[in-house]
């Protein structure tokens, strides 16, 4: 039986200690839901840093996470996935469950249905749609999940009571969990999060490649700075989040680039600036009607 | 001669009492660099609410404008500087500087010589970039310049010491002058302010239109609210502003799709990961060097 005060996650590894995997171990430590927590990952640098910062207690590697945490989450890019659970799998104890913070779901469902064999039920895919263009162990902040959505993709066999239990533990960390399917969550999300940072960085690449890039950024505001921030983050996440959700992303570019050549087509004419503005108008109240409702602006 | 302690602007004249009007009026307050504003426009309750907010001292007219400021800012949008003008220019005193805040240069210095007729060097086109998703007096802050890039476009025949008053009125706000050719800022704000708003607006619409748009808008997060935060932005001054920089906008649109195109090949060809990688990479190199340069995040 549970002592009273006993921790939510008495042992708690992480796979990649970065801004993602640091926020969670500061976020459950914040709140005292973690005995100890384990650091996995590539970058012995990065790890000795996650240390110091008393984000990980212990230094293991994949196989000792797997022997002793209750709750491991793999918080590595997309694409250094499958090499985690090959190592996992063979000695992952029963009782122990997985979850990941990858931006896409219908991939990583099937990678541990794959990887894990008939351990599979032992994963929830997961997403906290929390971030930030910062990466590394400096950057873990034990609010940051703090209000945010974390979607969970549970399989239609998952244990009740270990949903419940992960629920419990993002909920910990101030997170609002909702349910959703693996491929209407990557399909939403190529749309909100994909797309643009797809679109940031083909235009924040066009600029600096202009022969007067250095006349054009020297002028660029606060609108520039907003709309581009994205584009800053990391390329190997980015490139595996592209990857693994491919034709979602291929598909609402798709659409986006209609509607850009209408817009386009608006401008060009140049004899409809009510039918212009009233584009721009309806983009205008979306937006407006989303940072009311969200409560962000 | 002036006495030691007098204004530099002892009467100032603001056409478009918004946020770039009044943040202007409240600059050159702040410094005491101001003796009365007079304020002039369109919608009576907004002057209104400028003179409950202190930002004017008089409601007046154009006519009224042109016989009594000696410097006067049209701070309207783009399309609304005809009319101004028109009114202003037959009882504009000798002396009277007028400039204004619009957001392209070529069209307004066009606009200047043709309405102004002989009076045309009295007006010098400026742009501070500077601004703000959020509209109206209650949004004017008198620090809204300070350290932003303020571009003046000086006609050829523009006398110096008109030239050297309005600078050091710009300065007076925190504003850092930067002098440039009209076209030579027109093609440079396309590209780093127009493109940007015309594809968050094109980007926010499609969104929204979407038939599962409210699932989506409620995955989207801190990316997705930075990205479309100018798309929230004043329908008709962007309208305006698209319009009055057509050609260059319409040039660098289709610039940006060429490389949106070839962005997005890469992806669909999916036998280039390490290709895909490194446009991102670039992107991303590119945004933080300005980032680190522009002291901005």
């Amino acid at each position: 039986m549970t002592e009273p005060h006993a921790p939510l996650v008495p042992v708690l590894a992480v796979v990649g200690i970065g801004l993602i995997g640091g926020s969670f171990a500061a976020g459950l430590r914040r709140v005292g839901q973690v005995g100890t927590v384990l650091g996995v990952g590539r970058n012995p640098a990065s790890l000795q840093r996650a240390r110091e910062l008393g984000l990980i207690d212990e230094v293991v590697t994949h196989e000792q996470a797997a022997a002793r945490a209750d709750v491991i989450l793999l918080a590595t890019p997309v694409g250094a996935m499958p090499g985690a659970l090959k190592a996992l799998a063979p000695v992952l104890r029963p009782g122990t469950l997985i979850t990941d913070a990858g931006s896409t779901k219908v991939d990583v469902a099937r990678l541990a249905q794959t990887l894990l064999g008939d351990k599979y039920l032992q994963f929830i895919p997961g997403h906290p749609i929390a971030g930030s263009e910062m990466t590394g162990p400096e950057a873990a902040d034990p609010m940051l999940y703090h209000g945010r959505k974390v979607v969970l993709t549970p399989f239609e066999g998952t244990p009740g009571q270990d949903l419940h239990r992960l629920i419990r533990v993002w909920e910990a960390c101030g997170g609002r969990v909702q349910l959703m399917d693996p491929a209407a969550h990557d399909r939403a999300l190529a749309s909100v999060s994909h797309v643009p940072h797809f679109l940031a960085a083909a235009y924040m690449a066009q600029v600096a490649r202009s022969s007067d890039a250095d006349a054009r950024l020297n002028l660029a505001g606060t609108g520039f700075r907003d709309f581009t921030r994205i584009a800053a983050g990391s390329a190997e996440v980015w490139r595996d989040i592209f990857l693994s959700n491919r034709e979602a992303v291929l598909h609402e570019l798709d659409d986006f680039m209609s509607a850009l050549q209408g817009l386009r087509a608006t401008l060009e004419g140049d004899t409809d600036p009510a039918g212009l503005e009233s584009q721009l108008e309806q983009a205008a109240l979306a937006r407006r009607f989303w940072g009311g409702r969200s409560g962000r602006t």
